[in-house]
């Protein structure tokens, strides 16, 4: 049986592809497919952003070779940024939660 | 109800986590913390190699503030560089599977 961190893996092929597969290249998120990604599986990151353009910018910072299209290379910089970022917002909480207990 | 997505950036920041508060600066993994995460979670990767050396080698190559520890942002340099390893592999065995139907 795969391990937790394993089956967290696998989560990102398997979305990645669930979409990218939809039309076009296969292997590789057109803008729809990008869009399509971000508004059913990171809804509550896209609620909290009022910026029309936002998936516009994020394509056009993912596509670090100007295919307009994003590659599951260039897709996993999407997630770790915005893992990183999380991480840095619990360990900010725990921080400020471990001083009041002092 | 979190997307499977975020579930899956959530489980990276909880095992993270659940190993780098064993001893020690509670949001980094000393080489002892890392050890185990690999051991327990990466148990079919490590299986697959041979080198003794190989936790020191990870540590060395993850560890790019060389404080001898691993924090968040250097975690996620692993299994980022796995994951695209694993997809690789993956797309490579579709495009074979696909060549074949034709």
């Amino acid at each position: 049986m795969p391990s937790s961190l394993e089956s967290a893996m696998d989560t990102l092929i398997r979305i990645f592809h669930r979409y990218s597969s939809r039309e076009g290249d296969e292997y590789k998120l057109n803008k729809g497919e990008l869009k399509l990604l971000l508004q059913s599986e990171l809804t509550d990151f896209l609620a909290c952003q009022k910026d029309p353009q936002l998936v516009d910018k994020i394509m056009k910072d993912l596509d670090s070779n100007k295919d307009n299209e994003v590659d599951f290379n260039e897709f996993v910089v999407l997630v770790t940024a915005l893992t990183v970022a999380c991480n840095d917002f619990f360990e900010e909480q725990q921080r400020k939660k471990g001083k009041k207990g002092k």
